[in-house]
């Protein structure tokens, strides 16, 4: 199906955007010919519309919005060992399934177009992202507890994955994730990341994310955490390394110098009280920086405008600099970054790219005045704000409604009272 | 009017309630012989929500919401002399009142009933606030320029404001406030906290919100600015204290034992890089604290949820305890902290208490699932998760449909350009 977008607001002027396919094959100020002649073309009348490039959240357990305020305000252990792993234990394929959809929903009703997971029962998640028309690389979590001898088990299991990737459709990409350095073996480390070299694939992993684990890696390996993974070989341009909230000036230069791409995750860094994210320095020195709503139990929602807001206003009131993290550099983390480092041709509305983008409701309130389109996104807008959403030439929602979802609701409000029945 | 809400999970239960006038009549199991013999009750299928007090957004500027993304991420004193102030200068009563209807149809669209103004042109504020069917204590906002000649100009305008409350509902009120104490002279400072004493009105004040003001104080009045303001016998029980981010043992001490309340602002906290909101102690110590968004400028948006949220995460973070600031505490600060410190009878449904509140969907994404409600409020919902808005007996908003929405954003549209094009 091909779509026009008429009338519709971009940058300062209106066009007609003209999607073939998954791209946006022409935009410009009238294409009335082109698509008056073409009868099957879907059009949205954009008058009161603005174009903008969708979100990419770039690190998520989707599942875990099963899990949305299950155990909040806890210190981190009682919340780990009393609460999020005795659930985990319980979880299934059809659970997963049942926790990514309504978390796929909740993305999609506030702009996001594609997530990198990771998480258990891998499959439940990509089915859900195939139905539901979402892009993901979802990756099955590595933990080996520390134990060299489950290398080889580790391996298998993400290979298995990674070679049933013919099941889903291609915006679904299965992904190589070992957890962290302080659950994960060196050998599995090492391993995992020469699998994803092997078969071109992102490898994320969670990184300095607490004081703790700096101390714990200094102890264990007499490094820190990114010099490391640094030691290993493991830090190269398809690695994105979440939350690095713990770095000293020779880990960012680490960074910098193998290219790897940084996953800021600030809602979920206030909330467990990770510490202090050196987003000026960081920024500064050109890292690549991509945001990430992390799971719903560490948020609790996923919604990347609130990532946005928070990361603006946590990097200006840590650095004292109102300056600091402009809107425009905040929304480009959220968009253009997130879809840079995903390897998608997209997060820019221009002929040619992948047809990803939202269409913001301009008569809603807290979009007026609307002069200033990237500050409100940034520090004003909520969900309600975003009309539709298009992914891949596919229309996701319109008028805010997705398809089915009150059966997806449904079933996960009865996937979670079968997990907590359990 | 009567309204009968039917079937609404309040707490952990299903009630009936029965709205009758302004305050809760009756809230029991099944109300069924009471409603089917009144029919002229307005009857509310509440199956599908749940029933929670309203906000209480105790300051803000509302109608800087026409200046909404404006001027962002500015130097604080390049905000406000080349952008703020300018534009402000061009303001006059017809003005303030699109601006304010702006700010009050995004306040009921995100649960708010009440708020805390202080501005200029206060009866354009009032008559949008009247008009709208919220509750508001509105200020004239006085500054003398530090010159006490000027102090019977500045009570006259006070009191001949006052004065002409009979124009309006007895849901709004004029209150009485000051700036700052380094833009308004200790005379006008003493004669207005008097006025308000007089009228048994309530007074708040912009205090301790930055470094520099806390320094200046020293300088000029050889005082903190909370011991400076209690050398003039202005703290008191009907006093509000707008930020109090910069405050040491003695002042917190002060405002404990004169039993003032504190309107804890974090999102303008955080983006004007004010300082960090020492939320712990002042907790610890049983303060009074309440919750404002301040102006739109600052923030950007007027929601409550947002607030809660921001406040949460920041406490969180400021003290390394991830158990500070717990989801009830949070939601009682934007609740009823609120209602009690601008002496209403509210902030809590039951039996005789006035009747604000709001039907939350419980089908929507964020709040699925719907098991630990105050968590999702605080930390997961945005404002499309409202239903419906209740304040004062009168339904503001159903199926998030507020009356005239559509002219009040026209309104609004207009009077920005008719300002920035002066």
């Amino acid at each position: 199906m091909s779509i026009v977008i008429k009338n519709v607001l971009l940058d300062d002027e209106r066009k007609d955007v003209f999607i073939e396919s998954n791209r946006f094959s022409k935009i410009e100020s009238s294409l009335k010919n082109h698509f008056e002649s073409n009868n099957s073309s879907r059009i949205i009348d954009g008058s009161n519309f603005a174009i903008l490039p969708a979100f990419y959240n770039m690190h998520t357990h989707s599942a875990m919005a099963l899990m949305r305020a299950y155990a909040d305000d806890l210190e981190l252990h009682t919340w780990l060992e009393d609460h999020i792993w005795p659930l985990e234990a319980k979880l299934d394929e059809e659970t997963v399934y049942h926790g990514a959809r309504l978390a796929i929903l909740e993305m999609i009703k506030s702009g996001t177009v594609f997530f990198n997971d990771m998480y258990f029962f891998p499959h439940g998640t990509a089915r859900a992202a195939d139905e539901l028309g979402i892009r993901a690389d979802i990756a099955p979590v590595l933990i080996d507890g520390m134990d060299p001898s489950r290398t080889e088990e580790m391996i298998t299991y993400a290979r298995s994955t990674i070679d049933s990737n013919h099941m889903y459709s291609s915006r679904v990409k299965f992904a190589v994730s070992p957890h962290a350095i302080y659950t994960v073996s060196p050998e599995t480390l090492v391993q995992s990341f020469l699998l994803s070299k092997s078969k071109n694939l992102p490898f994320q992993i969670h990184v300095s994310e607490t004081e703790t684990e700096v101390k714990n890696s200094l102890r264990d390996f007499d490094l820190r955490p990114v010099q490391y993974l640094d030691s290993l070989g493991i830090l190269a341009p398809n690695v994105t390394l979440i939350h690095c909230v713990h770095l000293d000036e020779r880990d960012k230069q680490i960074l910098l110098e193998r290219g790897v791409t940084i996953a800021h995750c600030p809602v979920s860094n206030m909330k467990l009280t990770s510490g202090r994210f050196d987003y000026h320095t960081l920024q500064d020195m050109n890292i690549p920086l991509t945001l990430g709503t992390d799971g719903a139990c560490s948020n609790n929602n996923l919604s990347m405008l609130d990532e946005m807001k928070f990361a603006a206003l946590r990097a200006k009131s840590d650095s004292g600099d109102p300056t600091v993290a402009p809107a425009q550099e905040i929304f480009d983390m959220a968009t253009i970054n997130g879809a840079k480092a995903a390897g998608l041709d997209a997060g820019i509305i221009q002929e040619g790219k992948l047809a990803d983008c939202i269409l913001v409701n301009l008569d809603h309130p807290t979009l007026v005045p609307s002069g200033h389109l990237i500050s409100n996104m940034v520090y004003s807008a909520s969900p309600e704000c975003i009309d539709t959403v298009i992914c891949d030439g596919n229309i996701l929602m319109h008028g805010r409604k997705v398809n089915n979802e009150d059966e997806i609701i449904k079933g996960a409000n009865e996937a979670y009272l079968d997990l907590v029945g359990k």
